[in-house]
């Protein structure tokens, strides 16, 4: 058995056109296209699926050109205007009679990096190659879409009694799009959540049914500024940005550890000063805090606030913190993972099933599922593992496509289980 | 008596054409063929009046560049093929008889700052802004080379008795052109050596007749690289440059203060990592340490080597210095600025003379002073006040015309007065 | 059912007479003269019982003022001249026929803390607070020592049969007496290792049969040494050993968290410098790193070494470490812990019996049970609960005297059932 | 010509008993003793010379405690009850006639520094070393009150006509009896005031007329609380005052340095937390900062102010800063010091004179100096100099005693000079 022709294409075509966070203009428009072919009940896009308050947004500017570029690479205009200001992503109904609502979400956002182009990287090698220079598919978002089309196809084939939505989310690697698709609307009525990742370091044919250790995120990004003064003439008259930022890092990275679990802390791009004789009068730090729980975030972030306005302080500066994207903890539900692992087991081309795993990053998956477990609904994030050449978010990661079958019949058999069987 | 408008088309024009250091392309080719109609003993460019080791020199592409522009805005080809590789400036001679050997310095780079627009800023509203968007002459060093020709020119016409060098010397914005130029070979007999600054918040008509309190410098850039990791799931695997960068800033303006006089640190331009949730593996520092003395230079240069190495081995990176341009401390030889200090006394527009006054900057003239003070002759550093609208180094900069005929007339009395006195 | 008067009297004799760390001379030889009015088979003291290398032994004068002051409040001057330089503790054995070994330690020394003197602190009200003023029993060791000697009665007087070790370990709060307990012989045969602590949070009447959770532990003490100068005629003469402490300081929090589990850092008593006007020449840290796994707690030290290192190479001064106490991580093992939950829930007066419960901290018993274990042993380490009004390490801490009776009854059981049953 | 017996003896007792800050009892009670013998105008002490509002008193306890030593050492009862609250020190004034008030700055503290005791130690092999074991006149406090006694002798015999005030200063070595002594009343009439020094690296025969280049001074105390929690068990609940410490004086050594003059700032002594495992909830830095003028030592307190309460802040401690002692910058009157010189050229022993010489560090005399500056009259700070085997404030400094013979002629002499010549 396996992956249909129509599927591979759809997967190759999406890598061909990576598109970053909330940008994703090509990917949603051609998959309008896609899903229009078959017989759907609903099918909403954008500005229908998410709540309006989002982060992460770039100008207009920014959109504009993506827009441009996608409508150019044969995206649908009528699509494209559908989706001003950045809503991407869309929405899926299936209704076959009575029963549960179950959701299935994929994200189908790429990254700001530039694909490899050696022979052995078959993406380069077999011609669908990124067009979209200095960006890529290097997490598999585009084999997380292609799989969402063809569970729709395969529950539309089975005898799965209720209703299936397949959410296809923008804006996950920013984690910024879980949050406002979580309150658009759709998952209000979800009795059961699937959520989708393929590789994860899990080879091919195994299967994780309810991944866990998702780390609750907060991005943030801090604007140092002070006063430049020459460095040799005047010292005194600067109020220096950079002073603040550096003593904001070493402080930031020594909030005390917690009893109550995994906590972390990041500077990871920083930057500050105009040249090496003046006394530098702004600085940034783009950073993040995690915790193993909600509370751990809160609990880092908190600490984080309060060392970057004490920092500014001290160097007599002034700090603006702007709070990006973020995500809740999680974990996945022991009653759906155990169904989806029973699934898994009969299905052909796996070999290895785990109850469970942590993820040991942060999704903002999260948020889909606490919106469904909140509302009493069950929830289970899985791992759908895929021989990675190489590591995800790097120049050579791919996606070995039988994965693309395997999951397609993994989440297609618990759906149609979830239907027959009340939980 | 007010300057020739020979002299104001050259300073307007070279005014138009701001170019940085090492790729004073246009500012040479136009002094060239400025002097080439005056009748000069020698005339001497680039290659031929700078030693080769040079710091600071940009790469072939950007040289490229800016030759190309230089010779779009009208400079002569032949002279900029003359000075290919950045080998800027250059030396003109004039000979009249039995006497000693005078040197004037002047120097003709740029900065790299956009110049006002407004209407209240002269060279905007009377049509000699900027043409190199981005660039500008905001230090007045399109006056400096500007007298350096008056002066030629007034010393012709006098009864001075010796030899006149004019030194045109690049890239003393980055600190880098003073020292190969020293090493050139053409100040090796000058017994008596002037250089020019405008300005320096001394309004028009005040002369400073012995500029002191220059400040020894040594630009550097250092490289930190770790490893980098997921700062959510491996922050242990990474080798986070970023925290080594913040220890050095911080215990970079930490190195204790020095007795023996002013000292500066400075972190200038700093920067590092690539994304907020990965552990940073590269970041670096430009910047600075400063002296009274080339001694207490030193000093500061001995501890910030020691504070970057410890920094990056305190976070187990690894750290590259590059240093970049530098200068000694210096100062002016009383006598010679007393002969200054006469001549500008009797000059007409001159209201205030002051013997000497602190710069409390760094200047790279100082290699030059010192190298014609090591072979016993005498230097004195001038300062022509000028009412400048903005500080140095601001988009508002200008300077007041007078200042160039007044600098004429002090500097082409003050030689002429040499001529005639053995001192 | 209630302790005997007899216990009652030993607790509150070394509780007026706390010890601490290695000068445990009167506790020690209380406790001999106790155990010699009972038919045991071997009572070994000091040196028999200890390897010779042992840490943070204080000085000669030190020992020698505590041993003195043992004799002085009644102490048998024979039993203190065996414990010559600090090999203070005992192993009592108790040979009753075939059957396994099975080993109990418990610890004996005291705190430097001040005993609280109010009325409803019952030590001070019922007439036995400490009579060495300026330490406490302020961790219930005087409560494990008193179930010692209860235990060995009740194994006495049951149909127990094998071979009882009761290890009296001393030094246990500066966590440096459990490795060389450990490798001082008597825990070589041993086949069931039992540790107890009382308290812990848990109530009276509650007992966790496997604790873990133990974080693997290294104290070190740092002290740095530069060179003095007047601050404020010679600056520059310093070099600087506050400046690197606080350096280190800084980054030691700092150290990135792990993937692999907790891990702990601490700069817990520091110091340095000798007067406002004189810059410092000396300074010191006292510190620990911790990890939830001894290889966890490697990692931690490998970076604290770099750090401490590299901090005293940025201010020039140099850094001498000792590493001081130590503990390995641990876990108690769930089917000897089964036997004591058993033992426990058919305990007179245990309402609440938990499986197990994390320590957080850290204990050096994880030396003598992680013996055991590697030869093939079982351990589990025992909290059996009590009332205590003030936190452990506090001036108000007590024990709810009852806890003694339950604990000799839980341990009385557990081991009684081990010689009857194999496992 | 040599020291008179009487003054030898006297320095020698005054070495035998070293009195630090505000405890100078016995000090003061044999200095009125010696001083009685004479015929002076009037005396005053304590109370009736010092401005109520001092910095830096010890407790009542202290100073009964060193109250109740010098009465054991002989001195007289009634004295030392006139200085009760630590009102030590004493103003002698001698009236001849017409003329000009002159006062003589003297001071009588020593330091809490142990004497050496070797036999090349001339205080200690001619049996006069400190009798106050840990405390030493270790900066020549004991030959500047001597030399203030053989004044008002030396001017007494001499043609002197107007009016002297020998100003017997306490507490110098704290930076803290100037102060009080400036507002103490005695010196508003003072139109030329002396204050002295010896030694300072000067030989003998070697005189400095007016000395310059004090750095004006303020001496603090911070202390930082936070709380403290278990290291291991609940690093989180800790607000740790060390790293509240360790940010700071990171911080304040970074404090720019400033155009206007030499700054300094030094954390001196620090110190902080309880034990490894414990976050530390206490720390102290006690500090100072300096500038070359009174400006900038309050360009460096207000920094430093910011920095203590913004590094609290950062750790979510509370910082508690205590302000003690402090001096102005200060400079001597060229024609005052003009006198000095000539008097002192003609000074049997003098072989060399310098005009001016530079302190690099602080002193109090400043705030009497500016005093009467400020009142339109003169000062100079004058050092005779003196071999002295071991440094100023190190266990072996020593006088010259010649010294005391020389500077008793340079002050006589330059007095009566001043009483005849008005300036």
């Amino acid at each position: 058995m396996s992956v249909s022709d129509d599927l591979l294409d759809l997967r190759r075509d999406l890598h061909r056109h990576p598109e970053p966070a909330w940008r994703e203009f090509y990917t949603t428009a051609r998959l309008v296209d896609e899903l229009e072919k078959r017989p759907l009940d609903e099918l909403h896009v954008g500005p229908e699926v998410l709540a309006a308050d989002r982060r992460g947004v770039p100008d207009d500017d920014e959109l504009d050109e993506w827009a441009r570029r996608a409508v150019e690479a044969g995206a649908r205009e009528d699509v494209v205007e559908r989706l001003a200001g950045g809503y991407t992503g869309l929405v899926a109904v299936l209704k076959r009679g009575e029963g549960p609502t179950v959701g299935l979400r994929v994200d189908i956002d790429a990254l700001p990096i530039a694909e490899a182009d050696a022979d052995d990287h078959e993406p380069a090698s077999m011609g669908f190659r990124s067009e979209n220079e200095g960006y890529m598919h290097a997490c598999g978002h585009d084999a997380h879409a292609t799989v969402g089309v063809g569970v729709l196809d395969a529950v539309a084939e089975s005898d799965f009694s209720g209703t299936l939505k397949v959410l296809f989310q923008p804006s996950e690697e920013i984690v910024s799009g879980g949050e406002p698709m979580a309150e658009g609307g759709h998952l209000d009525d979800v009795a059961y959540l699937l959520a989708l990742h393929v590789g994860l370091d899990h080879p091919t044919g195994e299967v994780v049914a309810g991944v866990d250790g998702f780390l609750a995120q907060q991005h943030f990004r801090a604007e140092f500024s002070g006063a430049s003064s020459h460095a040799g003439g005047h010292p005194e008259r600067g109020r220096n940005a950079v002073q603040a930022m550096a003593t904001a890092i070493g402080n930031l990275y020594s909030i005390p550890r917690h009893d109550g679990g995994a906590t972390r802390v990041n500077a990871g791009l920083v930057g500050g000063g105009t040249a090496s004789n003046i006394v530098p009068d702004e600085a940034f730090i783009e950073g993040e805090v995690r915790g193993e729980t909600t509370e751990l975030r809160e609990y880092m972030d908190a600490h984080a606030r309060r060392i970057l306005r004490s920092a500014a302080g001290m160097h007599d500066c002034e700090v603006d913190v702007e709070y990006g994207g973020r995500a809740p903890g999680g974990e996945s539900d022991d009653e759906l993972a155990g169904v989806v692992a029973e699934v898994a087991g009969e299905t052909t081309g796996v070999d290895s099933v785990l109850d469970s795993d942590d993820l040991g990053g942060s999704e903002d998956a999260t948020y889909l599922m606490q919106h469904v477990q909140d509302r009493g609904g069950l929830a289970a994030y899985v791992c759908v593992g895929t021989d990675h050449p190489g590591g995800h978010h790097s120049p050579t990661f791919d996606v070995d496509e039988e994965t693309i079958r395997i999951a397609v019949d993994v989440f297609g058999g618990t759906i149609e289980r979830l239907g027959r069987e009340a939980m």
